[in-house]
């Protein structure tokens, strides 16, 4: 029979993984809202952000307990310190789909450059997938999983350079570009640090497997702790 | 004789404040750098940045460590997992010091707007200040003063603004701008969420003191646990 505290902790990893699926749900939608100037989607998007947000204080809180009055060691004690650290990163992809989403909102009917939009489609598609994937390392304990999905965060950066490189031609070569090439290059710097909130989420996975806080930059590792 | 333990907490204590003064410094010098066009500066900023990150980690590892081996409740508790937590956002400030920095680099002597550039140095010693002082309600633990530090972040916010509105109007007018522009749009939005990290750090002294995690937004205020 499973303890009391297995099924709290249990509980716990299960919420987070939730709380991480709201998160990912929150980008696409947030960058379909955009692309397709779709202002009530960007408005769902504002509103379930205050779920987010609950569920972070909701995690803080029964973290706080479980260590209070269980007062675990070594791997369950990871765990939840996985979730008090990990949450935060959740939550500000959380606030990067809502700043996508009030962008959506502020935009009025301006000049649009197709080619750009199909690339912010395109980082938008591979943003989602490395929040959703990193949670699948979670979910599954996998520290290799982790460390392919966080390589994937060069290929983010790499589409961001493209976009700001294009928006910069569009906008020098004709004005009426400024106003839709200054919120493309806003977009897709929200969605490069999605890219690398999802790169601190697969390095807290290294960590409930060995208990080594790593750095996964492109630039190689650095163990922490 | 004060305990150990008590002993170790002062000491989290004080490197976490420490950490805090090392975030502001680097925000501080890396706007310097960025106004003044000092990439060695700028290479200041990007080589100390490790330092931080290096703090972080040994935060991490020592409060796990007070937690597993002294297993403290309530007040105690309350201060180890308040460092926990908002040592991220001391680290989050120091990685939009870094972009910056890198933003500082990158900038090959374009076209200077010196009217936008005097509101940045501007948004930089408020974002600078709004670090210090809600470092300052952390160490003094004073609920009042991290209550009213994080409603300066609306100052923060309207720069923000007045710096994008002025910038597309620059880069309308004249393609010259286009670059420059961008740049600074961007640096005004890494200092923004600078405001953004700063007011959580109030969020977690309002914790501290009473154990319930509100949001202060400049929406108003949700008690969160």
């Amino acid at each position: 029979m499973r303890s009391t505290f297995e099924e709290e902790l249990s509980n716990l990893h299960l919420r987070f993984s939730e709380m991480g699926m709201m998160a990912s749900e929150a980008i696409m939608k947030s960058v379909k809202g955009y692309i397709d100037h779709d202002k009530e989607l960007a408005k769902d998007v504002l509103l379930k952000d205050h779920f987010i947000n609950v569920r972070e204080m909701d995690l803080e809180k029964d973290s706080f307990e479980m260590i209070a009055l269980q007062q675990p060691v070594t791997s369950d004690l990871r765990m939840i310190v996985t979730v008090l650290k990990a949450s935060s990163d959740l939550e500000r992809i959380g606030d990067h789909a809502v700043s996508i989403a009030q962008e959506t909102i502020r935009v009025k009917g301006e000049h649009r450059i197709p080619e750009i939009e199909k690339l912010i489609a395109e980082m938008g598609e591979l943003s989602t997938s490395i929040v959703e994937d990193s949670l699948e390392a979670y979910l599954k304990k996998d520290e290799g999983l982790a460390r392919e999905v966080s390589r994937r965060d060069i290929k983010i950066d790499e589409k961001s350079r493209t976009i700001s490189k294009l928006c910069i031609e569009d906008m020098q070569k004709k004005s009426d570009n400024v106003l839709s090439g200054t919120s493309y290059m806003l977009v897709a710097s929200y969605l490069e640090r999605v890219g690398d909130y999802a790169t601190n989420i697969c390095e807290w996975v290294v960590y409930l497997n060995s208990g080594h806080v790593v750095e996964l930059t492109h630039k190689g590792e650095n163990k922490r702790m």
